[in-house]
């Protein structure tokens, strides 16, 4: 089979599906949640379960609540295989997590019913959680997968009802004593198409990006403690407002990041004051800052200047301050000889495409530990996303699932 | 008497009775705490009360639990009185409030016991609450003195385990059906020896203040909205960061105050984001804007360069905005005669006083409705306040008595 050849996919099947998997958890105010193993998050899954039954293919949901759907390759060996996250936000949209999954059935539907057998191993996955929207636990089915799952991991993490992981597995009937055997040793490649969720596709083009890098995700604390005092009584050139400090880092955080350029970024996304009464000035102030650049050195770069403006400020307001790493997670690269595969799919359909970073943690890059990985992303309208207006034209989901199922077919029906 | 004779009074005794009222309400990591209507008011309330009968003074409980000591003066007439609140913010300090109360007890107690009987009739007080650090109830006691109460207030207004005012009232005796009847009609003089609670005594001299104004205290909650993005994926210079709007204005609301110079002050106290997740872009922040001039053309031109700041950095922005009005008290201007008294009974201790306004509110300015009232003011260290740090040279609560009890002397004992 030339790779020239567009794989043709059932673009209104696809898009109606898009529709019926949104239902699933939708919320009256507008927008979706999808908790990990709640009855929307079930009812989710058995959708998709559905949809990869009536294709024909070979159906299991592993220890974890990850659900596949098999072509049994002609000649066995290693697995390739496409999907994404079933779980959403609280007031997330249509497409996060979900774009991947119904075009990873969609399109590994279409190779079977077309053409039948592949030569290699492959399969469609429905991961059951990423955004740790219930559990502090991103990436729990990727890491199950990849064997990332921490000891205990399941009796300790708890949701805010107080509900452990173990407790909500065995609501779903899995047994959290078995989750180690999700690991899977066997696969080659795997394949997560998704929406940018960022405005460059949009902003630049072309309709189809190539993710080479996911960015390093860091987390800070920065605690800033200057002196409560009388809001109406302490004058203003003896305070020590903590909070006006931290507003000052704030901006100036947020200043380094934009001079370095994109896709260098950093958000102050929470803050706590003490005593936050509103006739005290605040004597401390807490934030969070989470930094991200795809290259590592710019990264370490930008966490120095983060901690430098920080503690210039606080040095210039006689404030203390107090920094301290939540989460450091390096980028990921992905896979070279992926992506030119994905290349040549995306020029098959017509387009060039951007060879780009993620400035968002995706389930590629834990599975990046257990294959050689790749990625697709198609515009974000207005680089909205985790909102109910995350949206992507209809005709490049059709255009990223064509690509998808191109790439797909070149990687397992080779003769 | 000549005015320049000062009245002594019983210095041991008094920084000893500041030290046991300090004990009331103690708490173990620091600081003070008596809410009213507490056990830590009630003992609090109790002790003053045994202070007043131990000096002879014709003792009573109010209605809403002020409790007042008297010397029925010979010509009987409109009333001479001082004190201040016995209630304290949460891990407050031994002197808000505190100082003034037992100053009055031993000023009233000194006079009674060196001069016997007064011709005006003199009472101390120990009003039942002014922090509103319980209830929502700010000035309480004052209130029911100036008839200022608000109608169903007792059943409206509830503590954070959602006692009303009514059953805490009822728990410690009181019948809340008769409120209204602590009013006072029959006021002449209030004054209040009270801590500054600010630096500029400290800073500037001399060792006592006569407050001429009592700053009127405006409350703004300042909505800036933007768009909530993926903080990994939105690139920096396409986001509407609503808490980088918020940190602009805060910091331009506070240099706005500076720059009108002392003694206009403004005050960002507290703040709320949405969706406030460490991985979001901010789309909304929320926060309190706490402002006072003592001068009202002043405090307007504070307010509306408030709106004018906060409105451009919006513009700029691309973010809206809403400013709402919470409170607005205008200033109090106290009695000048009052003040010429409290003057002369400073220069007669060796102090020329500086006049000065009150930043921080007090009961004065409520009671200014029902009597001619004056405020005397001693140096706070550091000028600090509600907090365990608070503090004031003995020499300092010595001096502040003595120039209230002549004070007191000259206005209720001429023949």
């Amino acid at each position: 089979m030339a790779t020239r050849d567009l794989v043709e996919i059932d673009e209104r099947r696809l898009l109606r599906r898009l529709d019926d998997l949104a239902q699933r958890g939708a919320l009256a105010q507008g927008g979706i949640y999808r908790p990990l193993y709640s009855s929307a998050w079930s009812s989710a899954m058995e959708l998709v379960t559905s949809w990869m039954k009536e294709a024909g293919l070979l159906v299991r949901r592993d220890a974890v609540g990850n659900v596949w759907g098999r072509i049994e390759g002609s000649r066995g060996g290693r697995v390739i295989a496409t999907g994404s996250h079933i779980d959403t936000v609280r007031g997330g949209g249509a497409l996060d997590g979900a774009l991947g999954v119904v075009a990873g059935i969609e399109a590994v539907s279409s190779l079977w019913r077309r053409f039948g057998r592949s030569t290699r191993i492959l399969e469609c996955l429905a991961i059951c959680e990423e955004e740790g929207s219930r559990f502090d636990t991103n990436f729990w089915g990727a890491r199950a997968i990849a064997d990332r799952l921490e000891p205990g991991e399941v009796d300790r993490v708890r949701d805010s009802d107080g509900i452990t992981l173990a407790a909500a597995m065995r609501a779903v009937g899995l047994d959290p004593g078995t989750a180690a055997t999700a690991v899977r040793r066997d696969l080659d490649v795997f394949i997560e198409l998704h929406i940018e969720q960022g405005p460059v596709l949009e902003d630049h083009g072309p309709r189809v990006g190539i993710v080479t890098t996911i960015a390093g995700t860091a987390h800070l604390e920065i605690t800033v403690r200057g002196q409560p005092d009388h809001a109406g009584a302490m004058a203003m050139d003896r305070r020590r407002d903590a909070f006006l400090g931290a507003s000052a880092m704030s901006l100036a955080i947020a200043d380094a990041a934009t001079q370095m350029g994109h896709p260098a970024v950093a958000t102050v996304g929470t803050i706590a004051l003490e005593p936050s009464q509103v006739n005290v000035v605040p004597g401390l102030a807490r934030f969070t800052v989470d930094t991200r650049h795809p290259d590592p050195a710019r990264r370490s770069e930008l966490i120095t200047q983060i901690g430098d403006v920080s503690r210039k400020i606080a040095s210039e307001r006689n404030l203390g301050v107090e920094i301290r790493t939540l989460r450091d997670r390096p980028p990921v690269a992905l896979s070279p000889r992926v992506a030119d595969v994905l290349r040549r799919a995306a020029v098959a359909a017509g387009v060039e495409p951007r060879e780009m970073t993620s400035g968002a943690g995706h389930d590629a890059q834990v599975l990046a530990a257990a294959a050689s990985v790749g990625m697709l992303f198609v515009p974000s309208i207005g680089g909205r996303s985790h909102c109910p207006e995350e949206a992507t034209a209809a005709e490049d989901v059709v255009l990223g699932t064509r690509v998808l199922a191109t790439a797909l077919r070149d990687l397992a029906y080779q003769p």
